[in-house]
């Protein structure tokens, strides 16, 4: 079990930041952010997710008509963004990722609904754990789903085949830039126990 | 930043367990899973992920004929099993959830394949958030997508209209039950820095 502090980190005092402080992320971290979030479980352990790290003012220019205006200043002050994309042949690393079945890639070459979901959910699951990750790191995290993502696939993604899911910009938030906490649904408008 | 025995609980000895020990899971304890899933971030605050933890023998019967035979035992072994769901008319709740733009439930009124997009994948974040919590909270879990989709919509989500998106089982793990740590990619295969 955690502690109270590491749960306030995590979730409860976790934010999605808009501004940034003038502190880099190292290439060292970005290493770590992975490492953690590829233990994650995913189907078979398909691990579909792919990440850039745009770190260069170069990769952020080529990122930028791709954003929405909301979205446009704070990731180009962001001193990384990464573009969290999946792998829709995913499946063909599964001799090496799923070694006790063999058989396992050729439940997806059979059915191209359940690649394409398959890619989709457990890439998002992937997303997921690197934005925990990422907190539990020290970071803070601006994820965002507004962007064009056809023109991100074409500019970034067309080389390898992959796909963008969503964009996540990181840092060490600045907390004058966070807009006030948005109410959650209450438990039992969420969750039923039977 | 988290200390090493956290991230170790979180990521690097987490592990998704078929075997469980005879030790139940309390609705105190399902409460405090969702009070921390529902703080991680989503698009627009939707939080579209709803949640049906079947407690009982008699609900785990229901869910029975739609388990792959893989995955029958260890979930009708286990003290809970969550059906993580999604609401695709998560946009009526908007008004409440991001009350700083009145207009944001009209972009997903007016855009079905956007709406359905954004329940999937922000719901996915949401049962990653739920995977993470769990553990965080010194649970155990074992998520799983061999099912039977519409038999799982049909029998427990047809009077809400919710989706099921992957179940995931909770309790605490007998690790005689664990198979070997499966590989996961290496940096260089999985991330480009740009």
């Amino acid at each position: 079990m955690l502690t109270e502090d590491a749960l306030d980190t995590l979730f409860r005092e976790g934010r999605s930041h808009n501004a940034w402080r003038d502190e880099p992320v190292s290439d060292e971290t970005l290493r770590e952010i992975y490492a953690l979030t590829r233990m994650g479980p995913t189907s078979a352990n398909s691990s579909p997710a792919r990440f850039l790290f745009l770190r260069t003012r170069e990769a952020k220019e080529r990122l930028a008509p791709a954003l929405s205006s909301g979205n446009h200043d704070k990731t180009m002050a962001a001193p990384v963004t990464a573009i969290i994309a999946y792998d829709p042949k995913f499946h063909d690393k599964l001799p090496t990722l799923f070694p006790h079945n063999p058989e396992a890639r050729s439940w997806f070459t059979a059915n191209e609904a359940l690649a394409a979901t398959t890619a989709f959910r457990n890439g998002t699951l992937q997303g997921a754990y690197f934005i925990i990750a990422a907190r539990a790191l020290g970071l803070d995290v601006g994820p965002m789903s507004g962007f064009d993502n056809d023109k991100v696939d074409g500019t970034f993604l067309a080389a390898q085949g992959w796909r963008s899911n969503f964009l996540c910009n990181l840092g060490y938030g600045d907390p004058t830039g966070l807009f006030a906490r948005s109410p959650r649904l209450e438990f039992d408008e969420a969750c039923i126990l039977l």
